[in-house]
């Protein structure tokens, strides 16, 4: 089977530049485009980029020219959007309306209410809506986001438990890699012997999506579920892989022996399906109270799956645990293109 | 005045240092004597330690010799113990047995029935309890416990809180410093590109001293303070400095006007006394959602003033707030001169 | 005595900001205005700047207005410029030529034909040159550089060895502090888990601008000193202090106690003056092969002084040893403030 | 083919770990005696070891029983020693003696007269000392050294120039990755914020090792290199990686091209005969002013190779660039592995 050409938007950011390590070797999608800025655009990837990867840039990919992010620059069916928020908010719809399948890693429409955002392994139904929003849009293509890099951790473990044991509160404290700023992104002189709170809008984020995302699809809307999270984040001297205390209370008091039952026996669609970049298992349990830690588990699924620990009892909702993931790869660009390998699975993308 | 003459147990660690930094100028203590383990005892102070301030160790302190930790080898009537647990559990009651008045870091007898664990604006009140323990054991000398490096600044904020609206649930996450293990504590190996969770018993202490310490002294016993608090503990690749998160509930509720009210009104005996070591304000409430921040805040009140920040409503509980306090001043060896300053005022210790 | 009213130019980076907190309690200098680029003229400075030190922003100076880095905006006959390289071309002739005595910590101009380059200790002579640059510009003001940061302590380590020795060739490697590039500077990605290596610029500033600092000053032209330095240099990830590890041949062979005692007897016109910046000593001579280290080292002498250790034979060059000092103290701001005290104290500046 | 059964001494340690992260694949190779201390002794590895590297613990190797670190205890023809030199000086040539193969990373027997110390590419000839070796000590078996992990790869981008126009002298000034000192090695209150100066006995290593490896095998005894090393050593807060700053003068002055071609052109036996952990090329030349880079740069050939960049002209020697290798796989373990796999290649282990 030739593979399906696809670009990249924002391609010279650290995110791209993570879209590019991923699809390189991919076995379905070839990446033909590279989509950039005016600084960028017309001049050779590799004179463009400042590759801030551990693994080398790929001299195929290095060769091939910048082109300038604007429909009708690309004929690649498939389109992953590294695009920061101010660039992302017109230019995805302007590439959804020019015929483009857009899977967005940007945040500006994740929460509108046709746009579906999607964990392949927890709402893949919600897919669905792309149709809805072509007919009310008037797109041949289409927007599918991912969800913020701390949200796709956090629900990736709690919709096992969901599943089983009904949530109902979420406590979630972050420690989160400099990586999830981008690049230049978080100055060193923050993030030297100290740690820096977030900003607000972050904690946002992880308190509505993950709202959106394990709730329901109802024909042509979405009804959000029905839980709530308090969120305390903070970005910590770490490259890759965000740390997450979690506390949990259930509708359905698990025992720990079921929670972690709930874990190590999840297995939705990506891994029947052995879509490529799914990680299998998607959760991983680890055990011992110093575990997770980033460095030493944010790999786990080759980057993809979600590293779980820690399971004890919380003094004031039921349990708490902890949560290990990588950021840039299944909290960004691995989520883009596991969503898309679903939709290519399924014949919507051809 | 002529100055207390004090003797500092363990005074070749970090912590010890730190008591030495704190004493070396103290208007009112003397440091006479310096007790170690074998390995450094006999030997110049200046050669037997590995220095790791960033003050430089005084001159003074350098040509002292080290004495041996036992009791016989010290006048001084007022102690300072940075021992470590393992040898604090049974030197530290022989050394008060000999008659020392001994101001413990350490964490074996914190929660012993008679022995009063103090922050000295919050519970003064329970030093009283050295005289139980006196006719208890039958000791000329005693024991009095200050707190835990994050428990110390955790109760600091919450405290103000507590007589204002009544403390119901504490929720809190903590990133700590490398600096509260000591040296040579974690391995650099761990910390690099890395955060490490802290173990259940750091966990355990966060969660059980506050209740002893914002508890009632009732004659001859003390009396839990009647809160829950849920900790989740990590370790973080920065120096000196303390990070929490905390989500609070009230029995009252109140504003963030209120809150921050009962923060900076918070005056209590060592700023009444306007002690030595006493910050004033106990506690700074900074502004912005990037503070606090532990390079930048923790020398707040020459490192005794707890830092507070980020007041916001709470999804589940009432509100939520982010705290900073230096690890090895206040937290620890600042807390303990605090303590016996307020002894001395008293005239407990003369 | 009234102080004398000093501005600050580009007050809002952080340069700026370090000659804030070294000269708001300045015996001799008051500061009355701040100025800065456009985005922050016309706020309150507390409001304009985000402030990145660790000891707090005075209040009193965060009320004040940010005016302008244009001439007329001030009265103030100093100023200390903390101008980035690119404004500072244009910007510090222009106040110099409206009169102002400008002490500049910026590049452009230090290598100029008639602007003296003077670390205080080291040639104070070559301030007379001010005279000869007023004639041939035309200017009633005047210009005076600090040299590069790193430049700075080399300099104040190798000057008594020159006196002494003469020195003849110079291999220095260099491991910098991430504060050397301003804020927001070095990415938190480049220096996390990393070094990188400096741009070729900094290693040719540091091979050039010795040779002007320790030269001849000749009536009215500079004779630079006739040694050859090759330099490797490195940043890595420290906050605050240079570390340089140095190789040095001498036209007459010391022992290594004749070297110590070169360090050690180092008194120069700063510290006969006691200027009120003026480090004494100077140099300070740590011992053990493990110091100087940056963050034990780097406020030696109030972080004014040159840190050096590690005293031992090369085995290409005669002696090798390495030293250490703040950057953006006595190699930035500090360094400005200590040329402008002698010139107060020789009259010049009144 | 069967796989040749190894062993390793010292396997619970950091390098132990990296020998088996390189051996579990290995096509030549299969692990089947973990050995290590006492403590260790008669436990299943997964329940001993604390596991810090990134890539996981193979599940086969954590189920294998740790044996004691003495003779009689392994079968093993080939021994891979990661122990630490106090051990290694006696229990290495028990082992030897005892008739075992022995590959030593450890430094005690680098420097003896009778013992090859090998960087497989340089001096693969120097492997025939071990005949010498067993005939002079009576032993069955053999020691082979590899480098120091700073040495092999300054020898690695000396010899190809060596080869080519002679080497004369060299100034090298390092920035050495933690995970040099092993595991807990150096704490993190040294190395956060900090870089510290390593100890002479490392300068001296780097200064003497490099004269015997490029030295010649003269039928029964070693004729040191006729060049002269002066070595400056830090430690740096980084994980993996040794970056070497290098001044080198030649016998014969090349120009810029020739040495890149030197660099480019050099391939050796391990690379001829692709043995399974040559790397190919084994020397990177990288372009631009910012690299090599640890992060970047480290897993370069799979952290087999040495990658050199910066090359331009020193004011002192010849030549200055800077070079990067991975410390821990070609720097130590990896460094073992070449050798034993050249010694298979050549019939002398069977």
């Amino acid at each position: 089977m030739s593979r399906i050409p696809v670009g990249i938007l924002g391609a010279t950011g650290a995110v791209g530049q993570r879209f590019i390590s991923l699809l390189h070797h991919h076995p379905w999608f070839e990446i033909t485009d590279l989509l950039a800025s005016e600084r960028s655009a017309g001049r050779r990837y590799g004179d463009a980029v400042n590759w801030v990867l551990d693994s080398p840039l790929p001299p195929a990919i290095a060769d091939l020219p910048v082109k300038l992010t604007q429909p009708g620059e690309t004929d690649a069916r498939v389109l992953f959007s590294a695009l920061p928020s101010g660039q992302a908010r017109e230019l995805e719809p302007a590439f959804a309306a020019a015929g483009h399948a857009l899977f967005s890693n940007a945040s500006p429409h994740r929460m509108d209410a046709d746009v579906p955002l999607v964990i392949t392994e927890v709402n893949p139904d919600h897919l669905d809506m792309v149709r809805v929003q072509q007919r009310q849009r008037g797109w041949d293509g289409f927007i599918v986001c991912n969800a913020n890099c701390t949200t796709t951790h956090l629900v990736a473990a709690l919709h096992p438990l969901e599943l089983a044991f009904g949530v109902e509160k979420v406590f979630v404290a972050t420690l989160q890699a400099a990586s999830g700023a981008g690049y230049p992104g978080v100055p060193a002189l923050d993030l030297i012997d100290n740690v820096v709170p977030h900003d607000y809008g972050e904690e946002h984020k992880v308190e509505t999506e993950p709202r959106k995302i394990m709730g329901r699809f109802d024909a042509d809307h979405f009804v959000d579920a029905d839980f709530t999270i308090s969120a305390h984040c903070h970005r910590v001297p770490v490259i890759d892989g965000h740390f997450e205390a979690v506390s949990v209370s259930f509708r359905s008091k698990p025992s720990r022996e079921e929670m972690i039952e709930a874990f190590v026996s999840y297995r939705q669609l990506p891994q029947q399906l052995a879509l490529p970049s799914a990680p299998d298992p998607a959760i991983v349990v680890v055990e011992g109270m110093f575990r997770p830690q980033p460095r030493l588990d944010r790999m786990a699924g080759a980057g993809m799956a979600t590293v779980v620990g820690r399971i004890r009892p919380c003094n004031i909702l039921d349990w708490r645990f902890s949560l290990l993931g990588h950021n840039t790869i299944r909290g960004a660009a691995g989520g883009s293109i596991l969503n898309a390998e679903l939709m290519v699975h399924q014949g919507i993308i051809a």
